[in-house]
């Protein structure tokens, strides 16, 4: 074991930088997220690969707290209607699948939340309302030169041969986890919502 | 909308939250985790509910790297042989399906690595090896007395009334997902991975 | 391509071998399990591996039904309470993860449906009611010394080294599955269900 | 209970029915099939709802043999190479992600196999191979004036208010996996798989 940075360090370093994504988050956008949610009938939520399972976690929590939530792609999510949201998380807001799930919605007449790291993207420009956790505001700091941070970040993707559809950098994945986290709190604060509500709807049987 | 905190704020709080979540893994544990990681023929993913989805988070990313890895209970998964390694996410370490999992994997003479929060519990006394995540550390700076840091920290739920199978605090996932993140960028370092060689596993077809 | 049979002439064998399995389903299990579709308020589906995708299977169609149904495991699947209904898939009854399952539907309240293909098994014993797929019926009628059909019935699996964890034969999921099927028709029947209703759940999104 | 139908009666119509849709596949189109299989090198199952259901199941068998096979949208699916076979399973070939998927396929190299109701769609266009398993030729033998056969067919929806992506009928799904698990058997025929070696794939850890 020679590397230059211990585990620590490295969890240490992401926090950070998970962190300071929260200063890219405007009000406006959180109360739109916010009021978007609250005013949904039904909230659906989708991305692709690892964002894929960070939306999973949003709609399991959402489940918890008594809201009508569904994933899209498993099996018992039934079709989309006029008054529903769906959340897509894409950190390129590129993603094919992805593009086509949100086309769809808005087809359906639903609304449609976007969670992703660039304020422009094919999703972007069909979505109600995005949420933009751009981490590469954090490259503009000056600490992108090192190894683990371009790694963390994944801004060595960025420029001429950027590839939105392949970023090596989780730091989006983990800030959508961080930020859909702090949404519940705020929806458990809104709603008013027990922790023993929450607990009876936690899986007791998986 | 009359929120203590803005999301950005709890937002903040749950990214430094899990930074200080660092200091509680030992070099020795992640030494030992880097090390059944190297030495495994295959690696094995399990977890219940969210800290399932980060346990499929880890196992794609190793598969970017060209390891061979697997998630229980997803469709082409093969059985489990000698030499194997398991890696159980579960914050209680008493989830009753992951310690049966945990059980087999030992029984077929597989390597058993447990990702958890708690170092004292009925799969820790089986595993080979555990990296404890211990929010329970955090609390014990002062912090729990607030609301928001509460659900985050799930701290609310330890004491007499704890039970581990269903904390509110999410705070464990998100740590167990920087910490899987962090992994990641080690093992690249340490196997020398380009970042082609990633780029070429990323799922092209989903 | 010299192999004993064409791909239509297993087919034709197949479908065979699943419709005299019919005749071991009597009337009064058709009917116990139909009352207990009917009065649950909501319908948990399980099953492990190939058993598990024919839960799924089952569990779409009653959502498309209009019924309010769950795959234990899935992202959104909430707690499981008194008046619920779990239907398990299990061929040999005894599968150690749905024994586990079941166990905790009974503990919960819940009402406990086996759909398998042997009389007697752990499950069975807990169970409130249980449909036999018997495709050891089948092979009483002396079919069972050809190759081919003792792959689909799994025959040659039974008597000593009959494993029940792991017969080759698909047989059970076929019938199964067919099954499934049947009583979707009998409970479009019984609840006048119109053609567009079910058209109207259809995913639309996915 | 006072319906047209018992469940037994209703489980024989639809084996029959399946069973007759093996007439409707071609030597040469199950000769396409099982070389395709043959001669890739790794093979991707996809299909939407409960097509991929069945997709999964004989992604699950192509594993149990031994077989280096795949999920589409699966956790530790790999990007999919030259050499590398899709089959997919749409009755209406129309389904509009899987289409998107199977052009992905083309794109990169691979060889697309379809399974599929209906010899012409958008897939079926640029399939390399396709199987039809024609659930509208029963049809024609006069069975689709009764209610149970018309659901299981699905027959009502073609004509002028065709709707190639709901078809309520289930045969398709049934007839498609019937045919998957012929192809098992040729495939374990044709390796010369012992029933040994299949059972050592089997999942042990579920």
């Amino acid at each position: 074991m020679a590397t230059c940075y211990s585990i620590q360090e490295l969890m240490r370093m992401i926090s950070s930088a998970a962190g300071s994504i929260a200063d890219t988050v405007s009000d406006r956008e959180g109360h739109q997220f916010m009021d978007a949610l609250l005013g949904a009938s039904r909230v659906y939520v989708t991305g692709a690969g690892r964002s894929g399972l960070i939306a999973k976690a949003f709609g399991m929590r959402l489940m918890h707290l008594g809201m009508e939530s569904y994933v899209v792609g498993e099996t018992i999510t039934p079709a989309m209607q006029k008054g529903d949201l769906l959340v897509a998380f894409s950190g390129s807001g590129e993603t094919h699948s992805i593009t086509d799930i949100c086309k769809t919605a808005k087809m359906v007449g639903g609304t449609l939340a976007l969670v992703t790291s660039r304020s422009e993207s094919s999703i972007a420009t069909i979505a109600d309302l995005a949420v933009v956790l751009d981490s590469r505001q954090y490259d503009d700091e000056g600490l992108s030169s090192d190894f683990a941070i371009r790694q963390i970040t994944g801004s060595h993707r960025s420029g001429a041969d950027y590839n939105p559809k392949a970023p090596i950098g989780s730091l989006f994945e983990t800030a959508a986890m961080i930020f859909s986290d702090a949404v519940i709190l705020e929806l458990m604060d809104l709603r008013h919502t027990a922790k023993d509500e929450v607990e009876d709807n936690y899986s007791n049987i998986q």
